[in-house]
């Protein structure tokens, strides 16, 4: 027997294995994650496996490496974050979900700091040795929500589309402002005074550590869009590319001290539309497949790692300070939201109702985000106390609130994400009123997001795809796709059914099509004179029941039994052509 | 900039993107590659890079580290060459196969060793010091053909199956043989003295490491094609299962010392069909997608870290062992093949012409596993020479023979892979006369492949399909599923045209399908009623046209213009019952 010599990938494997079949386990019973999120389950195994792991060696059992989550189970997660995120919800509330991430978290961040220091003063609780910047630096790192535990929940409880960005947009780009803050306060710990110089310079750090992210991803993101540009050939290593460039992105990122994230996200949302342009249908089912797949197993190891880290002896207890940091955690959220909530509604038609607040209030779960940094913290006499400190808060958001926030909801009787898809009609009436916008803003001189939207059309289509795409004279527009996709799906379903030959497609199908099929495909192209025509050729060829369902007046013939005939005729002769 | 915290990953990736990004380029240049193999251009961009770091660094660059190539490079080709195995070929051809991979490397092994040692007798050459059993341990480790090569090689010659399946079998095959030699020489170079026991415990190893590697495969495909079971709600983990349990079955194997090739190639032949009829489409597409592209991978950057590593100072260089050995390694395999064939020949029909004689001689390639093996080997004063003398016979076979053999090829007319696929009725034919030649066996009392093939079925079809499978009532036999994708890939070429809902499908469409399609469909159950039933009923539902084509001869009616519009309203009432 020579264990040691496949010791690595075998235990890896083993823990990917075990995180699968548990998967597994919970949804053979389908009560169980119907009441409590996956994320209490895996959790859960977690906390089991590490009592099993303690009781056996009668040692702490082994926490969570921060290096393995932040350079191998964070970016899948991400990625997929990244890759299918709406662009259209995401890109209408951008300024709400960026005030949100950059000055809330700050609000967060600066409210529990001070108001844990004003709870160290306390003599009776005996913290007197925490100083104000070790608080700052600990409210750093437990302020921010953490975007893994936020998609294990809000994708159970289906909230509608614009909550869900604003919470989940949220948490992922305050990525960069926990980045800045959390190393600020750190090298303020370690630095014997600090200049006013150096304040200011990490004011300075957020927009290059955002906008730093922001430019590594989209040069990357446009990279393997041009790569993919050559791979006409050699089709079965394209799903490679998207995963190199963007863990590149990735780790250049972090590499530069910028945001991953920030990164991660940017190549993925630049990249997507090229690429997905360029390469074979097949090699995108596999890429969204293995995406899909990569980032539930990264998630549930993530927290079965949580459970298993949170057992072990590198706890301090102190009860004050862990009840305080859980309540002020939960209060300055909530009064960060209610602020920034009313400036963001008085320029807003659609405003955030105050259900909608509270849902965002309420759904700001922290994750292994914060436990992975608490545990970077450099050591120190009370790093015991923020390592239970942080543990109880995520343990508290996620059990507690994780738990709750369906019911809430349903209490609440929150507005839900609408569960039947758009039909062709309103999508094409949503493309009419970006445009009239667009033209309104114009002519207005208003530089609004249509504004800017169109612009960026236009460079798109007047540069960026004819560098990108492999075949950039025929941009297809996406109701074109769309309509092609709808086709093939139900050519499929009438040969499984062994129909194949009977029955013409018609537009009424489209309202029966399931939803994912159509959420991929937003509307985000200009049309132009030939994808018109397209349609139009595509429309007259395949609307021949909606042309015939009223016959035409006509002096000579009678409506009745000529009449299927002569159709079942006309039917013969396009098959004819067809064939 | 902290370049160490993301160093192991970034270069990993970077490595990953430089293999694809010489694979795209390549194939940009249409000619260079249908004269040269890949694995040489792999192996001369390799060459450069090991230069270019050499001139750089002025040491010698990394060489390829045996535990990486024998972790995580091997596994996945092997995987992807099991569970792409054509089956049929395969067990038809498995007595010559493994009389080649087990007869013929032990000839092989102690043919090389006993020659070499013959010429470091001569005192003119400097060798007397090497000993017998170094000659036999370098034997052992050149003597195995290599399957990443042969792979590599035969894939773009495109000789006849049979041929094709006796070399890459073999090359898969035989890492049992040379597991057991290799350890067995390993140890005994390391024993003052040897005793006979210790040979013979040598020779009951074969049956341990070769069944035994089996065994471990069989028993992990099986749990993995179980645990698909159970996957049917949660369908994106799906991919995983096949990737872990082979992965696991490989390291399980290694850990025990078993033939880990032939533990991955079980497991992947064993769960095949199981998985397939389990897991969704789509998580099938994604599973063969990637296991084509990390072979791929795999195999790119196993050539280019070949080039690289035979840049550099860990060569001796002896004229006459490096020469001999070549030539050895050829004469020696020329005659293995000749004498095996010979006995192989006398018992069988379809005989192995003098032409695939020479094609199986010349196509034994050495690769990687040597080159790992050797430098696994023990220090002692002569390794270098044996890395040298290795280094040449890879460069040599892949080189010179990979880039002639198919020259060869063309020249000696060697029978080709037929470019047309079976059609349904050859496919037919053959399956009716497996039936035949079983009752045959079955009656005259011969246990011959087809008896056991019978029962194997029967086995299958009794008791491992009811446990596998999540739908064990309906076993769809393949040339139903066939003809389901045929359908499919039809309606969606139909679709694409626009021109769905005219023309149904016909029987002759099969002879215009490409081969892919088929290829993977080979025919292996038995057909039962209830698939008859079935497949009855589809043609009875779509071969309308053939029935008509010669109209019935009728007293009362003409051939004549009535007819079409007869035969459309056929067409019509057909449709509207399916509609």
């Amino acid at each position: 027997l020579d264990y040691q010599h496949v010791q690595v990938p075998f235990e890896i494997t083993l823990w990917i294995m075990l995180a699968s079949l548990a998967k597994i386990g919970f949804h053979l019973y389908n009560k169980l994650p119907s009441v409590v999120p996956e994320s209490c389950l895996l959790i859960f195994v977690g906390l089991i496996m590490g009592g099993i792991i303690y009781g056996l060696n009668d040692r702490s059992p082994p926490v969570m490496d921060s290096d393995i989550f932040f350079l191998y189970l964070l970016p899948p997660i991400v990625l997929d974050a990244g890759y299918f995120m709406p662009s259209r919800p995401f890109f209408e509330n951008i300024g709400t979900i960026l005030l949100y991430a950059v000055v809330g978290t700050i609000w967060n961040v600066f409210g529990i700091g001070f108001s844990l220091y004003g709870i160290c003063q306390v003599k009776a609780f005996r913290l007197q040795d925490v100083s104000l910047l070790h608080n700052l630096l600990f409210g750093s790192l437990i302020a921010a929500v953490d975007p893994v535990a936020v998609l294990a929940v809000f994708e159970e409880i289906h909230v509608n589309e614009k909550l869900h960005i604003l919470v989940f947009g949220e948490s992922l780009l305050n990525d960069a402002v926990t980045v800045v803050l959390y190393k600020l306060f750190r090298s303020f710990c370690e630095m014997p005074t600090i200049k006013s110089v150096d304040v200011f310079a990490g004011v300075g750090k957020f927009f290059v550590v955002g906008l730093g992210g922001v430019l590594v991803g989209l040069s990357f993101g446009f990279t393997a869009a041009f790569t993919t540009r050559f791979t006409k050939d050699i089709r079965v290593i394209e799903p490679l590319f998207v995963f190199l460039y963007s863990y590149l992105s990735y780790l250049t990122a972090e590499m530069f001290h910028l945001s991953g994230i920030v990164a991660i996200i940017s190549c993925a949302m630049g990249m997507k539309r090229y690429v997905e342009a360029n390469i074979s249908l097949k090699s995108h089912t596999t890429v969204k497949y293995f995406m899909k797949m990569w980032s539930s197993v990264s998630d549930t190891l993530i927290f079965i790692f949580l459970g298993v880290s949170t057992i072990g002896e590198n706890h301090e207890w102190n009860w004050p300070y862990i009840c305080f940091t859980v309540i002020f955690c939960l209060v300055w959220r909530a009064l960060g939201v209610l602020v920034l909530t009313f400036f963001v509604n008085r320029f807003h038609v659609n405003t955030i109702t105050s259900k909608d607040q509270f849902i965002i209030a309420y759904g700001g779960l922290r994750g292994a985000i914060c436990f992975s940094l608490v545990f970077l913290l450099p050591d120190f006499h009370r790093k015991k106390l923020f390592i239970a400190a942080t543990t109880v808060v995520i343990l508290f958001t996620v059990f507690v609130q994780g738990m709750t926030i369906r019911p809430l909801v349903d209490l609440l009787a929150v507005k839900r994400k609408r569960e039947s898809a758009p039909t062709v009609g309103e999508q094409i009436h949503i493309r009419f009123l970006d445009h009239l916008l667009a033209g309104i803003e114009d002519i207005s001189g208003h530089w609004g997001q249509y504004y800017w939207k169109d612009k960026l059309e236009y460079f798109n289509s007047k540069y960026l795809q004819k560098i990108l795409l492999r075949e950039y004279d025929q941009p297809k527009s996406s109701i074109v796709l769309l309509y092609e996709k709808l086709e093939r799906k139900h050519a499929i379903e009438l040969a499984q059914a062994g129909q194949l030959g009977h029955g013409p497609a018609h537009p009424s199908f489209l309202s029966s099509s399931d939803r994912t099929v159509i959420t991929d495909q937003k509307l985000e192209d200009t049309p132009n004179p030939d994808v018109l025509d397209n349609m139009q050729e595509i429309l007259a060829r395949n609307l021949y029941r909606i042309r015939r369902t009223g016959p035409a007046y006509n002096r000579h013939t009678l409506p009745g039994d000529s009449e299927p005939s002569e159709r079942a005729k006309e039917i013969l002769i396009l098959r004819h052509k067809s064939l």
